[in-house]
């Protein structure tokens, strides 16, 4: 059996995961491309970085935002392991991303497909394109192994 | 007849959203205040700060934060002259923020009382308690002029 490989691009929000867990903070990563071309990824550093807004998306968009000169990431794609809460949800609209690509879905804290689906609201002026369930498996058990070690 | 005085980490608030709009940004200002004393004060500034993330709210949290050096803002205030949307509104449960006060409610864009409702949804893991229309008519009037005069 051949499985399926991951998109290069959710390989390397995958690696920024486990960056972060490396560094004792909830492994999520993300990276935002243009066009083919990786503009920035990051990963998950609330802690380390006495920053409360520091997720991997929000950590992302800030840098390819800052690379870019344009607050508006027209065009670009986001692509992130685990799904947005409502804060980067937020963020991933204000930034006119295009396509939101992620990996496992949230029940807990997501808010694209849980609780306040931020997408879903006339008060949300940009919506991106979704797909969801890439690499969830891999995002999936970095998390639980992250928090299982932690128990 | 006496018109009761705002409090004066609104009128901090207002005057932060004043510079706003004199730098060209749409006018909203915040502070973060703890034990009555002001932490940060800052204000909306996504265009010249090329960053989408830059809202009042999200400035003066990422700087409360970065000056107490801890990711949770426990028992502090946040002030600001508008409802906050979304991507404020996740980032202040994030925050731990343990009292939101705002001005003018934002039916187009907010998230508290309109659309994704971000604090009642079980995804919310913390909910300040929340105090509306402080200062609503002195905000909703900076965002009415700043809009009329770029028609």
């Amino acid at each position: 059996m051949t499985r399926w490989p991951l998109p290069a691009y959710m390989q390397l929000a995958l690696a920024q995961a486990r960056e972060a867990a490396d560094c004792g903070e909830v492994p999520i990563g993300a990276v935002v491309v243009k066009d083919g071309a990786v503009i920035a990824a990051a990963r998950n550093g609330p802690r380390e970085r006495h920053d409360p807004t520091s997720h991997a998306e929000i950590e992302a968009i800030r840098a390819a935002a800052a690379i870019l000169g344009n607050e508006r990431l027209e065009g670009c794609e986001l692509w992130v392991t685990l799904e947005p809460c409502a804060m980067c949800a937020g963020a991933i609209s204000h930034a006119r991303i295009a396509r939101l690509y992620y990996g496992a879905s949230d029940p807990k804290g997501g808010a694209v497909e849980h609780g306040a689906r931020v997408f879903e609201h006339d008060q949300c002026l940009h919506r991106p394109e979704v797909y969801a369930g890439i690499g969830e498996t891999e995002a999936a058990e970095m998390l639980r192994s992250f928090f299982r070690a932690r128990r």
